[in-house]
């Protein structure tokens, strides 16, 4: 992951556009491919992979990119997340049900 | 990386949500999750760096989930794309440039 | 607002494609736009008006669409929600602040 | 629709949020409401009628507070992107088809 990030970075630090990646730019743009993600399956399954992966590809990038704005650590957060996400959501109580906790 | 994406698809296998979990669903979830995040940044620029992070770790979350359901390993598909992205923006003709490549 | 719904539905019959306007799709859609018009704004401010409009008319136009899929009036629905949120934002306590509901 | 303006404007203007909405945070408000919209239909089809409303009416609350920050009419630039449209997708090649015109 750290190599990743890296390689990253230096992608963008070639072209000096860290000067435009805020934290507030990169989730306009985390936002901005998501949609382009979205797009693959907008009438329709019948999407195409490669299409997707290029997407989500687009979207990670800037997730790491905006994790490394802020200093942390992607896998960490992520963990954390998901511990705080197991207590909203106990396996006994939300097993095969998709209700947000909050409407259960 | 593997270990990361093991503990998020155990921890949806635990509460049986992989069937929610199609493609066009996940996809669905990261943009939902990206307006979640662009939601700190909604008025000015004085974002709460933990929310920011919990946030970003649901994107993040979703597109590893999305990415494990279409058999595609995250890291080699960033840098796929990475190439891909050099060579539309060659270094000597973007530098600092954030113009769209087909609109410069 | 009424002829320009009408205006909307007649494009969309001439091409048979209200069997595509599910109110998810639909839904996605707005979601897709939402970002194109989004990306107007990605790196900085030196918006395009013209570029902005279009976007802005594309988001519009599936709204139109999904308040005559559910059968509401859009004008309706929006006051509805105007008064809603009135109550929710008591003007003397509001008054210059951007601040959410739930987080003052 | 210029008295819904109106009241929108009005109601905005008792509260002194004119200022929050320069174009760009209006563009980033459609997106984040877009996202809640998208929402209802996240996990299946079985939305709440009366949710989608009041998300779909956020959406175009801040549709017509962004076409009016622009100084255009909603109902002009719709028909006009519909023209373009209209040409981009003639009805002889794209009745019954969901492709989109730079992938048939």
């Amino acid at each position: 992951m750290k190599e990743l990030i890296a390689e990253i970075v230096k992608f963008n630090e070639d072209r000096d556009w860290d000067q435009f990646h805020s934290p507030e730019n990169l989730a306009k743009s985390i936002a901005i491919e998501a949609g382009e993600l979205l797009e693959c399956f907008q009438w329709n399954n019948d999407y195409d992979p490669a299409e997707v992966c290029e997407e989500l590809a687009d979207v990670m990038n800037y997730c790491l990119l905006l994790a490394d704005k802020l200093g942390v650590d992607p896998e960490q957060i992520i963990l954390e997340k998901l511990a705080k996400t197991a207590e909203k959501y106990p396996v006994e109580k939300f097993r095969g049900i998709s209700t947000k906790y909050n409407k259960l």
